[in-house]
C-alpha cells in the first residue's frame, strides 16, 4: 500500500468532515460537532485561514479500493511566550482499516517538517487519558506529558460563557 | 487610575519581554525563555505574524509614576474540529502592583470580544495546577476544567525530539 501525505485541498472538505464526524461518534460525542463541511472549506480554503491540513491519501493504483484519504492531521501555527513559534496539533487520524502501518508516523513526519521549515520550536496538543495507546505513542516519539510532569490544565471558556465576558448582552 | 487596553505595538516589545522574563523568573523558569524582544518583534510585527496582544496601559496622566504597561494578553487564533474558529490565549499577566484592580478581566473581556468578531466560539488555555488562584478566576469566568472534567492532558515535543521526528538527521 502506497501513502502520500499532501496538504489538504478545497475539494477534500467532505470526505474531512466524514472523518471528523467517524472520530466524535466513535467516543459519542457527536453532539459536540458543531461544524460542516462548508464551514470547514470556509475556514481552511478562505481567504483567511484558521488552519493547515495534510491528508494521507491512497497512491492512485489503488484509489478505487477504498476512497482515497486514510488520515489527516490538522494544525495551526501559534506562539510561546517561552519558545516562541510553536504548531498547534489540533487533531490527528487515521481511519481504523489503515492503522498499525505507520501512516500516522507519516503524517507526524510531515507537520515535524513544516513546523521546522517554518522556524517553529515545539509541537503542541492534548491528548485525552483514556486514549493511553495514543499518549504512548507520542511518549515514544519524544513528547513530554506536561499535565503529568508540570501539572498543567486545558481550560475552554466558550458558549454564552464567551458571550458574557464579551458583555454583549447575550 | 484608569487603563486602556489597546493592541500592542513593535515599541512594546522590549516593555512586553520584561514581562516575560518577570513571569518566569518568579517562577524560577528564566532558562526556559529562549526567545528576546527582537524575536518577538520579528514573530509579531513582521510580515507574518504568529500571534496578536493586547496591552494594558496606564492612562496618559499617570504614565510617568510606573511606565505605561501594567499586563498584557498574548494569542493567536486556531481551530477545533468540533467548534471551528477558536482563540488560544497563550498568556495573561498583570504586573504583580497592579494586580485586584480588575486589569485581568478587561484584558479577557477585550480578548472575548476579539474572539467573536473573528467568529471565534472559545477561548482555549492552559493553566498550571499550582496556580489556584488563576484557575479558580478563570472557573469563575465560566470557563472548564477539560484535565479534570474530560482527562485531557497537555503534551509537547521539540527539542531533538522534532529533529529526530523530522528525520533531519540531528
Amino acid at each position: 500500500m502506497e501513502c502520500i501525505i499532501r496538504p489538504a485541498q478545497s475539494a477534500d472538505c467532505d470526505h474531512l468532515m466524514g472523518m471528523i464526524r467517524e472520530i466524535a461518534e466513535y467516543h459519542k460525542l457527536l453532539d459536540e460537532v458543531k461544524i460542516n463541511s462548508q464551514v470547514l472549506r470556509v475556514d481552511g480554503f478562505g481567504g483567511d485561514p484558521f488552519y493547515q491540513c495534510l491528508v494521507a491519501e491512497l497512491a492512485r493504483e489503488q484509489e478505487n479500493k477504498q476512497g482515497h484519504l486514510m488520515g489527516y492531521a490538522l494544525f495551526f501555527f501559534g506562539y510561546s511566550v517561552n519558545t516562541g513559534r510553536i504548531v498547534y496539533l489540533e487533531n490527528l487520524y487515521v481511519v481504523s482499516e489503515f492503522r498499525g502501518r505507520g501512516i500516522g508516523k507519516k503524517l507526524m513526519t510531515e507537520v515535524a517538517k513544516v513546523a521546522l521549515a517554518r522556524g517553529c520550536a515545539e509541537l503542541k496538543f492534548t491528548v485525552a487519558e483514556w486514549n493511553g495507546r495514543a499518549l504512548a505513542w507520542y511518549r515514544q516519539l519524544g513528547a513530554q506529558d506536561k499535565t503529568e510532569a508540570g501539572g498543567w490544565h486545558c481550560v475552554e471558556l466558550g458558549g454564552e460563557a464567551l458571550h458574557r465576558l464579551a458583555g454583549d448582552g447575550r
